[in-house]
């Protein structure tokens, strides 16, 4: 339990090298872990002095057109992985087990020269109906780990498998970008038919043999979307066939609502639309007020307040952050995590204000420069 | 007093409308205040329901090509006024006594058809050294009001005069860039001369007759420099003629140090270089650590740490912010207020991590998207 206690936030061994915790020695070099910054995070591993990146790194990154995608996946597979591995008992690892090529074969589509491929081998049809699309569209494995003796023992997976919602494709190099749809029925269906063999794959690694693998799965967002996808189910699995599933409901909502839009909650697209207006009709040239949200189980998550606007003054930001502290605190929900980032083109991230679940007043930053 | 205690913020009457002070009319409309976020920042105008802009808004943001200049500009400027007119006293109004029009006319060459302009008259030459400059590039005025019965009554004026210490010019439209270098004297010389006249030009205008008017110059950095300017001088003015002028010993440094460059504290320069290398060595592929740090009468007010990397995943970044909280706790100065951004090119900023000068601790947050 050495580990456990060095790896929480403490203020009393500062003086020591606060980013360790016992450093440890095996046939495979150094193990330290980082700091953990608040009890509801991981601490992650350092070995040898460095941090451990994934043995896939880039890989999934590259994989997504989308950024918002890869954040939400990755935040949302940890989220999923918290409820199985605790933060104060299990340490995060990216990913050992999977390498750049294992998953770059796995993401392709089977053929004689890539039997390992996951997605259905190519029907020859260029037709957005008729071919077969490429259900998987990325792979994320994150490794749990705990001490044992002088060692840092693997202790749980957690595979993420992103399904495309829509598959991009071109007929030709450069040609123009076709999509086929892929229904929410079909996307669950491929995505559970992946898993079974995902877990099959990994039971045959020595190291893997015993420990839970919990495996999910996400269901990609468009490319235009202004918001991630959402993971919509997911198995705790201890054996070597795929145990129950269990199904997530997390919906995602853009902010304002779209024509015919509705939020799971419609006090919430209304308390957005006062902030919006108050917002607006207080600072002029406002090019943008727009905020994701989440909900789980019909219940808000959190609110991602996005505010675009013109670089005019410093003491235009500061002004205008306070007033939008002001504005939040009567206007959004209150009890869920709020966020809040005003931005230029020009200039990027100018301010941001945020608001834990449990707090009342935003803290505000202003982002400055000498 | 009723403002005062107004403004600063307040949990108790949150039910009541939080973004207003006491809510005042006049014959020029209705005034309110935002709120303060903390007292050492000043609470701004609202009028009518709207923040109240400057006259000159836009103005100095095009007249100023380096963006961090701009920002060092218009918050040393506050914190100069912060010294004259208290932040629990005052509240901050954007300048509403020079129009853009006035401004654009001051920035110019005198002229017969512009005699208003503070820069001198073209002597015709257009080579570097005989050429006479333009030394004046931007004026900011702030004004500062406090509440007099009903209205906000304007009880001092800071007006800013950032001077070159490059004037970049042109031969022809579209030729290349040439430059004037202009030395330290010249350009306090120069400065103290347009104060003088500008003075005297603020004095004409009824509503600031007898309120005080400071007056501060601002060595603009050149337009590749990593760090802003800084202000080298200001006087406090109650009567029609400039009084003494009080130097500022403001000193802008970037770490890591080129080759032959010193820090006021060596010792800073040390536990920056000592940061770097641990963060570098411990993550790769970060493509630069740098910080901004100002020294005010040698000793340091501050440090803004920008980190730079490619964006790999989430997690990476959420363990990088939790290693970066550790390093920078165990390395940087302390007793310093600091701020550490860490960014890619292709998503901007990923995180970020503070602390006032009185804590030890740093926060962090990391930008999410669901």
């Amino acid at each position: 339990m050495t580990l456990l206690a060095a790896c929480s936030k403490s203020t009393s061994n500062s003086s020591s090298n606060s980013s360790s915790a016992t450093a440890t020695s095996s046939k495979s070099g150094s193990y330290q872990v980082t700091g953990q910054t608040n009890s509801s995070q991981y601490a992650g591993v350092i070995k040898n002095g460095k941090y451990l990146t994934s043995k896939a790194r880039g890989v999934t990154a590259n994989q997504n057109s989308n950024l918002m995608n890869l954040k939400s996946f990755e935040t949302g597979l940890q989220d999923i992985s918290k409820k199985q591995f605790s933060t104060t008992k299990y340490v995060f690892q990216e990913g050992q087990y999977l390498s750049s090529s294992t998953v770059e074969n796995w993401l392709g589509r089977k053929s004689k020269s890539n039997p390992e491929g996951l997605n259905p081998a190519s029907n020859g049809s260029t037709d957005p109906d008729k071919r077969n699309p490429i259900y998987l569209q990325s792979v994320e494995e994150q490794d749990y780990v705990q001490k044992s003796g002088s060692k840092l023992k693997i202790s749980g997976v957690t595979i993420g498998l992103a399904m495309n919602s829509v598959d991009y494709y071109r007929k030709t190099t450069y040609g123009a970008q076709y999509q086929t749809n892929i229904s929410d029925a079909t996307l669950e269906k491929q995505g559970k038919a992946m898993a079974k063999e995902v877990l099959t794959r990994l039971r045959k690694k020595a190291a893997l043999k015993n420990v839970p693998i919990v495996i999910a799965i996400y269901k990609q967002a468009s490319n235009d979307s202004l918001i991630g996808g959402k993971f919509i189910s997911y198995s705790v699995n201890n054996g070597n066939s795929i145990s129950k599933w269990k199904a997530l409901d997390i919906q995602n909502v853009v902010f304002p609502l779209k024509t015919g839009e509705s939020a799971p909650n419609s006090n919430d697209a209304d308390a957005f639309s006062n902030f919006k207006s108050e917002v607006e009709s207080f600072f002029p040239n406002l090019s943008g007020v727009t905020a994701q949200a989440q909900y789980k189980d019909g219940s808000l998550q959190g609110m991602n307040v996005s505010i675009t606007t013109q670089f005019y003054s410093e003491t235009e930001i500061r002004s205008f952050t306070q007033f939008l502290a002001d504005q939040a605190e009567k206007y959004l929900p209150s009890n869920v995590k709020i966020d809040i980032t005003v931005s230029s083109t020009a200039d990027g991230v100018q301010s941001f204000l945020s608001r834990s679940s449990s707090a009342k007043s935003f803290s505000t930053h202003v982002f400055g420069s000498y």
